[in-house]
């Protein structure tokens, strides 16, 4: 038996408010109908009363996507959920996302209110919000650092309201993944209610740890995850889609699983990076260029002999064409002697030191030696 | 109470073997001083035998390192560490890193062997290194999916056998951060002689969780952290060492620190970056160039009330000069007005309306509003 975790994506909500990534609505409407192919459960188009064009674009996603449950965010506002609800109007599967401030800090210092007027401002948008949908999530935002009685009592009021999601974001990125889990752990022991709506993570990248935030959370048993591709967002991004599916693809034995389509993962990856201006470093996991590349001379005579040795995944699962072997100067024998061969060169045993020695002074005078420079020093070396 | 966490960074090993990386020695010799001033307690500085580059400089940084410990990479073979001790030889502090593979798939598919034959060859390589100095670390490749008892007793051995750190690595980035957690506090609990040396961390990042990985694995007891700047290194990279960082330095409670000058991060990130032609990504984590920015609406006006609404860490500890406000039209009334104010407008509360329609529409527009736009709004509303 294995459970299910929703997919949310917040691509084109979060991610898009990044400077530099905003795209026209064409755009969104292309990348919300891969979301949708993905695989993904629900997907975050915008921001409906922050302007008239996220308004438009969540209409326009809304009649787009044919799968996904379309959802828009809001604040805890009568305007802002009113708006929404009518740029969701077209959406087969419409879902609100109402909230506010939950930590101590944001109720003082950004809403100068109370725990208590909070607590019944949340009730209030959940409330209305229903009156529109049927699907309301609502967030509290900061859960990170609020004070977790409380953030019990307020999780308990919002599924009384009608909440049928309850995302807990990790705003700024601060929590420990043992210290998430610790939180989702107690809401699913101490709110009586909690087993009428799906605990929801929101983490930021801040510390480099949304990823395992998240698992952490879903581990506790939180059955939603709030996600974007190539983890883009604002600051350091938020939690990536394809580090999450995969790390729930390998570890099977968690119990859980996505119906995200793995091997879409690499092709998305350079349709959002490419069509946000955001590009991906050679080093992200799963989705960058050199995710599936071994260089070192260790490393490809193991990955030579048998690729399980340092692979945890195939290229081919996440839609990448092949694992790429790149000669330098800490590449051994065996994985020239393999280039070559795959060039077309057959290899006397008594010629390959020969030829390692030629290729090591290349690779310290090159660094990087691709194939048309082994076919040039393979000739030069005929030629002697 | 603190405990010391040691860094040990790799960036001029297992960083400077991903493709398009490779540095000169001059390169190298100036990112290593740059690392010494950092705080880095151990530089690992090459694998001497892989090339005749890679053994002049690690003879280079060797003499040129003044605080910190100077690090080799070897096999567990002999003439490996005899290269390697003839590389180190004008380091004041050096260390020779002799391992070899811990896996039953690393010792059946790569060395065709037995664990027994592998332990042996373990002490031997540990033994012949203290021939030529003190301080030996060994490293049980993909101690990750090794066999834990088998592990423990390799680990037993080699510290009996006179190594003084022991590298527990991660080699395929597979683990989850309960995994690590439950490993690491599996060798402090059943290794007899683990209080006669450090475990160390070494973590890959192929799903987004090496340095969650890394922290579990302090947290266990590990005490050294094996790092890279900006987390290069092969495949998805290894730990970043300024996650590593700043996590330990902002959860206290934790009770770990590092002798790490965070003010150098950024400035340290960018050099490394530039010299080794390898891009940082806008939301990498402590070092991208939005990882301070704050564009949404949402954000903005709380931020401006008070910046740990939104804020962890200052941008001044990482060496940036200040936390970056962008407008887009996701940015509200009050971020519009406290923008205009720090460019000299002053804003009557009648007119702020009207200038926000008239900025939400250049938003749409343009997306993304910097300064000089502003100030071009501002004059074609002055003479209208």
């Amino acid at each position: 038996m294995s459970d299910k975790i929703y997919v949310f994506d917040t691509t084109l909500r979060d991610g898009e408010q990044v400077p530099g990534c905003q795209l026209n609505i064409n755009e969104k409407i292309m990348i919300a109908q891969q979301l949708d192919k993905l695989g993904v459960d629900i997907i975050e188009a915008g921001f409906p009363v922050s302007s008239p064009g996220d308004f438009k674009a969540v209409e326009a996603i809304s009649r787009a996507v044919e799968n996904a449950t379309v959802c828009g965010l809001t604040r805890a506002v009568k305007n802002d959920i009113q708006v929404a609800a009518d740029a969701l109007k077209h959406a087969r599967r419409p879902r609100i996302h109402t909230g506010i401030g939950a930590s101590d800090t944001h109720i003082k210092y950004k809403f100068n209110s109370t725990r208590e007027d909070i607590l019944q401002r949340a009730v209030d948008a959940v409330k209305y919000a229903r009156t529109f949908v049927e699907d309301v999530e609502f967030y509290a935002e900061d859960a990170g650092r609020a004070d977790i009685e409380f953030l019990a009592r307020l999780t308990e009021a919002v599924i009384s309201a009608g909440a049928t999601v309850v995302n807990l974001p990790d705003t700024t990125g601060y929590l420990l993944p043992n210290q998430t889990f610790d939180r989702i752990s107690y809401l699913m022991n101490n709110v009586p209610n909690v087993d009428k709506a799906v605990l929801s993570m929101h983490n930021h990248n801040d510390l480099g740890l949304a990823t395992a935030n998240t698992i952490a959370g879903v581990t506790a048993g939180a059955r939603q995850v709030e996600v974007t591709i190539n983890g883009i967002g604002e600051r350091a991004g938020n939690t990536s889609l394809e580090e999450v599916a995969m790390i729930l693809k390998i570890h099977k034995h968690l119990g859980l699983h996505t119906d995200i389509r793995s091997e879409m993962l690499a092709p998305l990856s350079q349709l959002v990076s490419k069509t946000m201006r955001m590009p991906v470093q050679a080093n992200k996991a799963i989705v960058g260029r050199n995710a599936f590349a071994h260089s070192s001379g260790i490393h490809q005579d193991g990955f030579l002999k048998h690729a399980e040795t340092y692979e945890i995944m195939t290229p081919q699962e996440v839609g990448v064409d092949k694992s790429d072997i790149i000669l330098t100067a800490r590449s051994g024998r065996h994985a020239l002697k393999h280039r070559l061969e795959l060039l077309g060169y057959e290899i006397e045993k008594e010629d390959l030191n020969d030829i390692y020695d030629r290729f090591l002074e290349l690779a310290d005078e090159i660094k990087e030696v691709n194939d048309g420079n082994l076919v040039k020093l393979m000739k030069e070396l005929q030629n002697i």
